[in-house]
């Protein structure tokens, strides 16, 4: 049986973690960075160097193919090169490099494919420099306006437009991802979670990306000086805001075992140690993959109080996306070869967002994911042993033949 | 019974108004900007048209004085001129104007003093721009170091040593406040607080400034990605963090009703919707007059448990202070005049820092407090009624005639 090779494997991921290398195991590769833009070439030297053919569309996204044997639309598989600020080596890059490495399979086997079969790269996946993350997915997807998009400025202003312009990436809009061209889309991925982990899993078999809510609360009070006001009379926006939060756990906890939600970000107005709040904004962030579940939430949401410790209760809802259910095609595909190569496996869900999650409405999609030591993902820490990168490099490879034959 | 004029302190409190109006009621003068310079030279002014001279010494800080009839050391008036960022037009700079009041009271009558009487001005009091507040009244009377002090710098790198260098206002060391050359201190300050307000109190006789701690939190979760870590595996700092503050306030609560305590400031790491905080820091600033009370703020920290939410707990103390009591002379003084005034009153503690406590370890030294409308301070709603004002003034021009008969 035609399996990838380990030591191809470990040396393509050494490879690219020098690209944005962060001195303390990790990398910090924003989109469209020098480093970001070296991996890039990199990659693409390396296609080259197998005959494959590359290209890239407006947005900067790379396809790069090797040719099939019949007149068919292409097989691709794919992911991201960037990373968040001090990120792993295995988020994004993964699915890249696991794509080349079934690609080199076939090469060094001289085994055929029908269809051309192929690794393509997603420009801006994190967001983290310019928002919003899953940029460009989300552009050929028809899920963003691309004017706007350009218009997108990092930290430093430099807008996504410019930097794209600069990057000397840019190819023509006709090159971009579409369902003439392409007959389906693969994406290996680490869970980003530890449920593979826990459960002593090797594979997991994507089914979806759950839904989700995102809300910004703010709650309301009144800044006074932290020497000379009472205890009794205060609106402390910090107290009511923290009194909020574990309301909300409490009752988002009761709610369905596997529903997961987080208070990531929160901002204290005017965060003076002498002065009294009296503007706190947090999150709130709950992913479910059933709309029940998640309208559940919105129901303990709307249930709220007006006020909380004196201070007034606002909310908004910033945004949420539906469940997206992978072709079914593909899950059967990706499971079936997880069962003939004796890997244990389960289907799984995936909490994060990924661009097969937009390609999924558009081509028929799938995703693989590998598991991650301790769950950790956007870190230094991120890691993925490699005879797991291995098997899940072959369960890519098994899926890519069996829809090639289909 | 010589009195001061409501009309004359009116006009003063409108033309300083001026200097760093932001348009919405209150003023931005931050220490040593172009409008707290301004302010500095229209006192200046007002003072020489008197005929008093003016010295300033090394940190800038202004002495302005009215011969007496007596080779006497001083007794002098005053408070400061600089605000927080969309401070009021009460905070500091009425202890500096009603300062004035009663020399041009003494003036406008022909009035003589037995010693010379005048009218100060502190150079970064509120610490604002230059950290930290009463800056040069510590650097007078002992409790910071002149020159890590000049190397202390704003947001945008300016060293407060070379902002003091070029405002114009630098003197000789030798003109500094000092026990030989004076006999005593006097700040009239708003209250900065509801207290005489909601007890119909016109005087505040401020018998000290109260004692402090200063601590900061850190609240130690892990960081994983929002959507794909269980509830239950999780470590939320932000989570562990609200327990914490909930456990604070129940436990401080109880100690004593007089006790005044704020987590004024807090920041979360790392602070994105869709990444688990990895970590929480926030203060807890604790104030009252019996130190006593202090301790017993110091024993629920230290026997605060390790972990909360599966986070670990750590805390350093920043800082603290002890109760601060002003001169008992000074004070009996202020009570008489407002007495003989036929003004209601009541002794009080200041929750605020003034430079005045740093003064009373110096000099004999007492402050009057006027009451703030709804206590709001540090903020453009300050406000304290012109009458307010005058009778302040006239238990000032009262006490410090008493000061200068003994």
């Amino acid at each position: 049986m035609l399996m990838v090779s380990k030591e191809r494997l470990e040396e393509k991921i050494a490879a690219f973690s020098h690209f944005g290398d962060n001195g303390r195991g990790g990398i910090t590769r924003l989109s469209l960075s020098q480093p970001a833009l070296e991996a890039r070439r990199e990659l693409i030297e390396r296609c080259r160097k197998m005959g494959m053919d590359v290209k890239t569309d407006d947005l900067g996204n790379i396809y790069a193919l090797r040719k099939g044997t019949e007149e068919l639309p292409a097989l691709i598989m794919g992911s991201h090169l960037d990373s968040v600020v001090d990120g792993g080596n295995y988020d994004g890059v993964l699915g890249v490099l696991t794509g080349l490495e079934v690609i080199e399979t076939l090469h060094s086997s001289q085994t055929s494919t029908r269809h051309p079969a192929g690794v393509m790269v997603w420009t801006n996946e994190e967001g983290a420099r310019f928002d919003p993350a899953m940029m460009c997915s989300g552009i050929v997807t028809g899920k963003f306006d691309k004017e706007s998009m350009m218009n997108s400025a990092d930290k430093n202003g430099i807008r996504f437009g410019d930097a794209l312009a600069a990057s000397g990436f840019v190819g023509s809009e006709s090159n971009r991802l579409n369902p003439k061209d392409y007959a389906g889309y693969l994406e290996l991925h680490i869970e980003q979670g530890p449920v593979l982990e826990i459960e002593g899993k090797e594979i997991g078999v994507v089914e979806g990306v759950v839904g989700m809510v995102n809300y910004e609360f703010t709650v309301l009070g009144v800044s006074d000086h932290a020497g000379t006001t009472p205890q009794k009379t205060r609106k402390d926006a910090l107290y009511g805001a923290s009194k909020l939060i574990l309301r909300l756990w409490e009752e988002l906890e009761q709610i369905d075992e596997a529903l997961v939600f987080t208070m990531g970000r929160m901002n204290v107005l005017p965060n003076v140690h002498t002065v009294i709040p009296n503007e706190v904004k947090f999150t709130l962030d709950a992913r479910h993959k059933d709309p029940e579940i998640i309208q559940k939430v919105v129901d303990v949401i709307e249930e709220l109080p007006d006020h909380v410790a004196s201070c007034e209760i606002r909310y908004d809802k910033l945004w949420g996306r539906d469940t997206v259910l992978f072709d079914e095609q593909f899950v059967k595909a990706i499971q079936g070869a997880a069962n003939e190569l004796n890997y244990s496996s389960r289907k799984i869900y995936s909490g994060a967002g990924h661009d097969a999650q937009y390609v999924a409405g558009y081509l028929p999609s799938g995703m693989i994911f590998v598991p991650s030591a301790q769950g950790h993902s956007h870190c230094s820490e991120e890691f993925t042993p490699i005879e797991l990168v291995e098997k899940g490099t072959n369960v890519m490879l098994k899926t890519l033949l069996e829809l090639d034959r289909q």
